[in-house]
């Protein structure tokens, strides 16, 4: 393990983040908060921690997918840590256990929070909070990279690590340049949401920050109603960004170069979309008598399952309320997740018609024994790594929900709050249904509990991998070893 | 597919139907019940139809893992449907959906049961719908290859198709030995266990009930209590049967021929003995309280762990009452299951222990990337297509337990509720929590569910694929395709 290499990128982490921070300290000044001085003092650590992690180079660049894993799970948990304190210094969050939950929750894009009235938080640090979505959306590494050129083959490692689905794409041959197209497409599209907003006559800061939620499909809300109170034309708004931030932003690149065949060639998209208009046919017919119009009915349903099924998390009513099947269906919503390579979470539409083929595969194995079959994906044959990488991944998560919710159900809630505070942690969604529902917050459980979900954050957010290769012990044991000799 | 060779062997299970038939005729006899007749009609018809379908040999005896897979679920269904007639003939069912959902949770050894009063059944009822369980447990087919040798090679796939696990344990090269060594072992298991029972001052008929109910890992009780009635003694009789029924069948042959270094080598009867040790501590710790005296809450937990790992699903207390923690352990051992190679459900053991070995396995390879490694399980490298088959049945099994939650929803019954059901009758367990609990019923569900559930408990016990290749369009394709030629 190239422990100085790790320590070098990390500082690089931390110096990014202290440069992150000098925004909510803008923010102070506008509003004239003195909260603000918090986000100022941890900007001047970060910066100083990281010149200082930076000081000595490193001689030897070697930089292998473990390096990369532990890299890329270090920083998340570091810049949650570090993100978390000011919200402890300036007395908005006091306890360090429910920052380090709530920035997790900001940077993983879950949305989860231990917070029972937001609207009490100052400006600066309201501000922080959703930033955290719109960072941790794309990746703190994408943007690094699109930043500042890493010598060394890490680039692809750090990418691999922190990029969601089940494989990584690189758009052009240099990862940089790849980077650099996400990070165009993310801006460009967050900027015309926030315009959208302000045509609705939302103010800029409150535009602001509903864009940072729903582009990082994070979900932190503003005010303690969610996105109940907000005019239909804003919560159409919301709804329909967040399913385009859910799409592959492959899709948008390949639009944007004129490509429309290989945009189209997307078979992620078109079952995602299919979910999309599946589970809100179903969910209408499901609560049609809730109003006597046909519009809010609508409305409200696919609002929530474009917020839940891109993990965003977002609520325009309270779906506690809604019949047992409408809420199962959020359930499954929540493990479906959105398409790979967007800002979503989740298991991902693309392993779920993956894993789906390879049951299909096996119906057809039995059928025609003697034929050889090939899961396809995208008109492409699916490598067998992948498949093989897909179920260990699968395996994993479920023993990861399981175990996870054995742990917080010591706090003895009911298995409804239990089951979807996991759900929606690991698949970084935000709300779960019961006591975790949209009117209510995570804020009840206890510290085990928090810090179990926190794991479960990092772990759906990183897709499970590099946060479990940072804790195995056997990543570590080979060090001692080699040591040792 | 060869049809006439599929209708020859369901004629032979037809015709062992019948006989089975004719051990309530005789109960009906004994205790003199005019409901009995029932019994008498159905074995009528059921000779009589098996001698039909047998009436015309096949020409063509080609028999492969997909005529196997066909034969198996059709058999089942099959028997459940004739199975359960004679409860709607003689009124104890009047319903021809509860009596199927009754017929299929006896012989999937589920225990389900939608029936709220089972003291008002007549006893030829009573004890047919137990004998189900033991006819289940082992398997038909084993039941079947152990006393008529099928000509062709057709053996192995109805046995593939039939036992539990993710690999045939042949013990002895000839098919119809190994059977009949299994059925020998439960055979002599049984009658002890009823001469313990027997031996607690427990009447034959009742502990010939119990016993089946427990042999069969089935747990269709007798009482509307269940087992709560019952002394310690009985108590503890009927948790530790369990226990060894539970158990890979293998591992009593190796005692028997006094291998004992091959029976003390198999992993997963360690890891389930864990499971059990380990489960009823954290139990024993949780709901310590409950009791005055640590014994008699050591006993219900130590029953309840060993009813449901085993997926039999008797019960000795309302676990209802428990802490949320006892009861989500409960949960999670509904999935473990027992044994392969036992008369459980479930996962079982061995598939959850090679599951973490892949993922133990993925860590390893980050760590150490050029290593090449293998699974290794009983001190034996586990083949790929082991592995792949277990994968895929795992991705299968998520689908059908998501789906049937959703499904079933629309009778707008608790998340609990639902989602216990379907865990409780996809591994074959019995009850489940909330509504479905110890004291509760599956009645109160829709024909529409109970269907859903009928199809879970088949699945469970077939392992998902012979039941799917049964309804699968692939397999019935390329049958027509071929007529046309």
């Amino acid at each position: 393990m190239n422990l100085s290499m790790i320590r070098y990128v990390l500082g690089l982490v931390m110096m990014f983040e202290g440069a992150f921070l000098s925004l909510p300290c803008v923010v102070a000044l506008i509003y004239n908060e003195g909260k603000g001085v918090s986000f100022f003092i941890m900007m001047i650590v970060c910066l100083l921690l990281g010149f200082l992690l930076r000081w000595k180079k490193p001689k030897n660049h070697v930089f292998y997918v473990k390096e990369g894993f532990v890299t890329v799970a270090a920083s998340w948990i570091i810049m949650s840590f570090f993100g978390g304190l000011p919200f402890v210094l300036n007395g908005d969050i006091p306890s360090v256990v429910d920052a380090m939950f709530e920035t997790v929750s900001g940077f993983t894009t879950t949305g989860s929070s231990i917070l029972s009235d937001v609207e009490a938080l100052a400006k600066c640090s309201l501000f922080w909070r959703s930033f955290t979505h719109w960072i941790g959306g794309m990746g703190v590494f994408v943007f690094v990279l699109a930043v500042m050129p890493l010598t060394g083959g890490q680039n692809i490692h750090l990418m691999r690590a922190e990029s969601p689905g089940p494989s990584v794409g690189k758009l052009v041959p240099k990862i940089r340049k790849t980077s650099m197209i996400l990070y165009k497409i993310y801006i460009v599209m967050s900027v015309i949401m926030v315009a959208f907003l302000m045509i609705g006559k939302m103010p800029l800061f409150d535009s602001l920050l509903l864009m940072f939620g729903s582009a990082g499909t994070g979900g932190f809300s503003i005010l303690n109603t969610g996105c109940a109170t907000y005019t239909p034309y804003v919560q159409y708004v919301i709804a329909i960004f967040m399913m385009l931030f859910g799409i592959n932003f492959n899709v948008y690149y390949f639009l944007l170069i004129r490509k429309f065949k290989e945009a189209v060639k997307y078979e992620e998209l078109r079952y995602y979309l299919l979910f999309i208009a599946a589970s809100t046919l179903l969910i209408v017919i499901n609560i049609h008598n809730t109003f006597d119009a046909l519009e809010p009915v609508f409305r409200h349903a696919f609002f929530q399952v474009s917020s839940i099924i891109t993990t965003t998390g977002y609520s325009s009513i309270d779906f506690n309320y809604w019949p047992e099947f409408s809420k199962v269906i959020l359930i499954l919503l929540m493990f479906s997740g959105a398409c790979a390579g967007s800002t979503g979470g989740g298991i991902k539409v693309s392993r779920l018609i993956m894993m789906l083929k390879t049951v299909k595969k096996e119906l057809l194995s039995y059928a025609h024994p003697r034929t050889v079959r090939k899961v396809k994906f995208n008109g492409r044959v699916v490598e067998h790594e992948v498949i093989r990488g897909m179920n260990v991944y699968f395996v994993a998560y479920s023993f990861i929900l399981m175990f996870s919710i054995l742990i917080i159900s010591l706090d003895n809630f009911d298995f409804l709050t239990n089951f979807t505070a996991i759900a929606s942690t690991l698949n970084n969604i935000g709300p779960g249904i019961g006591l975790v529902g949209p009117t209510g917050n995570f804020g009840m459980y206890s510290d085990l509990s928090k810090i179990v979900m926190v794991f479960d954050m990092l772990a759906g957010r990183l897709e499970i991998f590099p946060i479990l290769v940072l804790i195995s012990p056997y990543t570590w044991k080979g060090l001692k070893l080699r040591r040792k000799k």
